[in-house]
């Protein structure tokens, strides 16, 4: 089993600890598995203590043998029972707290206020936003983990074409690409980090599901086959000469690939095939002008022209009320990981980023067409992790 | 596609409503997806206030059409941003508020401190508990979807049957049974309502992988394929006369189903056997004493006592320090519901609660053996849902 490098893991402890100084915070008590994994290289159960200065504390709650099997942190205690958290850094000598940094967005209020009766502190401070622009810039190591994911994808992409046929339901073509995604290595599961955000690792969309909204930000959803998870493949038979949308994620030692084609059993017509075309060109514009010092505003303004200019620009990631405002989302540990390129998020892009852009058109009552790649950016522009090709992929029929 | 019937939610609200006014509340503003589907009918984005009397108000953050369409609550009204609730809530006659129930094991931080600056109320509640116990207990509708999974599971256990040969990896075979679930209609995720916890649909654990354990609250939980998701099939190759144990569940309209089974290519050693045995009389046994009354601390010892007596105390839900202390678990729209058959749960049960009991034993080095079957509590005792056989699987080799 690969684990994260020892360096990689001392670096971004490094480059954390440099932040914490700057934010001038005695260090930071994190609780979410994602960011222990980040940071330890292991997500058994945990509390995972980063100081400003000096060598991070894992407390551990569960299964200490094996973290210490997978994390190359040295200070790993066993804890038994949160209660012992106070006591235990005092043990290490931190036991005066000035300010301290916790992951205020997903940490349970119940667990907020234990912290706060159990810990001293003058100040707690949300340290969420500080770690997700940290995870966002990605190493070797990491585009590494997306080239094999897109490997999968690829895969699944291409064993699809020869499987899908009229008649076919959505959940058929789903459970086969489920087969596939875990048959050749993915981890199982592709995880979100926004409150009550969920997503099953398909979407499988035929003719109009593809234009099914769910709650979701996301410019489709479909139907899904209940409410209780109202996305994704239903029982819907797929027909001939209709939108065949498949957007289709795994992840490899956590790191998500996020992809999507257009398959079509027969022929679209030609409005669709444009609409095709145009997510081409849009992501053909787009890498060549996202470069490092490039604002997230901009690039979701000049995607929404170009749509515009195509006459298509009312289909643009959405159609009427659900119209999505983002055109591309970073990806990493987490699916909804920064940056963004959406119309509200003014950051400017960095080198070595890896992003997921999704030009998609969706046409009410006909379907979904577009394209989903996965990028890393470079001095250059961007440089495309996808490894499949970006035409419409016909189906026998 | 089938919805809650609309009489069974206003029978969960009413019963609810009727704990609010015990309890002193003026009401609660419920936020997590999965208690708004239960009191709703939907999970379309929403906060959902449920007053002491009178009519819910469920405002929807996004995708309103849609929750209109699933829910038969009245009162929905779009929101357009979180601002608003306050101002909402006074347009329906409520702005004084005393003590509010919010679900505090799950809200994250910074919402909890957000509804604190934004709601005056003197009191705020973890109403959680109460919404957890009202669960437990299931209608023949909730019943009706756990047959349905049932039903699911028992053609991915005999389908599973057929496929499984000495050289093939645990994910292939996982990846088969991911298949099957969503051709035949699984929702594509097992919700967990634990902090940080989470798990794919199936485990499959071959030979000494079943002995692995995990951070799961769990006896088994194996290795998996990477240490960022460190559960469930691995890369390991099926060998002959091992145990090769396979927990399953499915999702119906929300509701879960959780069985295991054990498979063997050849056959399994004298002591593995009377294992599986052991497990078989534990459910036995369950199935006689578990009644409306009884104690989970009771059952819990009954079935210890049962494997002591065969001498297999020591391998009893894993073995040394990971031991797991339960041997059953609520289930429903959540895989860890109330109540939990465990020596620290000091709880009666009750008619219509829905468990999966499952008595495994772990063996370090040759792996995990045993059943987990999914019950209703009936006043004569424990009637089985689940539709698959209690025998030890055979399969070609």
């Amino acid at each position: 089993m690969e684990k994260i490098p020892e360096n990689e893991i001392h670096d971004r402890i490094a480059r954390f600890q440099s932040i914490l100084s700057k934010k001038d915070m005695d260090g930071a008590l994190l609780m979410q598995n994602v960011d222990i994994y980040y940071f330890s290289g292991t997500l058994q159960t945990s509390i995972l203590f980063i100081p400003r200065e000096g060598k991070p504390i894992f407390m551990s709650l569960k299964n200490e043998e094996r973290a210490r099997a997978e994390s190359p942190i040295q200070n790993i205690v066993s804890l038994k029972g949160r209660k012992k958290v106070a006591e235990t850094l005092k043990d290490y000598g931190h036991d005066q707290f000035h300010k301290l940094g916790i992951e205020m967005d997903v940490l349970p209020a119940n667990l907020y206020l234990w912290l706060n009766r159990h810990l001293k502190a003058d100040l707690w401070e949300n340290i969420s936003g500080e770690i997700l622009r940290l995870r966002m810039i990605k190493s070797d190591y990491e585009i590494e983990q997306f080239r094999k994911a897109s490997q999968i994808l690829r895969t699944g992409f291409l064993e699809i074409q020869e499987f899908i046929r009229p008649g076919m339901t959505e959940l058929a073509v789903d459970g086969r690409l489920a087969n596939i995604a875990r048959r050749e290595g993915h981890m199982g599961i592709l995880r979100m980090r926004g409150w009550n955000q969920e997503i099953t690792y398909a979407h499988v969309l035929s003719g109009e599901s593809g234009a099914v909204p769910t709650f979701l930000d996301s410019p489709h959803g479909g139907s899904g086959n209940t409410p209780a998870m109202a996305q994704g493949a239903g029982f819907r038979k797929i027909k001939k000469n209709e939108p065949i949308g498949i957007d289709f994620g795994v992840a490899v030692n956590g790191y998500i690939g996020d992809q999507f084609r257009t398959y079509v059993a027969g022929s679209l017509s030609k409005k669709l095939e444009k609409a095709h075309e145009c997510s081409k060109a849009i992501l053909k514009i787009l890498s060549k002008k996202a470069k490092p010092g490039t604002n997230c505003l901009d690039l979701f303004a000049i995607a929404r022209k170009k749509a515009e200019q195509e006459g298509l620009g009312e289909y643009f990631m959405g159609h009427g009320k659900s119209q999505a405002r983002f055109v591309g989302h970073g990806i990493g540990l987490e699916i909804d990981e920064y940056p963004v390129i959406s119309p509200g998020f003014d950051m400017t892009l960095k080198e070595n980023m890896v992003m997921a852009i999704e030009p998609k058109f969706v046409f009410p009552g006909e379907g979904v067409v577009g394209l989903e790649d996965d990028y890393i950016v470079t001095a250059s522009g961007l440089k495309r992790i996808t490894l499949t090709d970006q035409k419409i992929m016909t189906v026998a029929n």
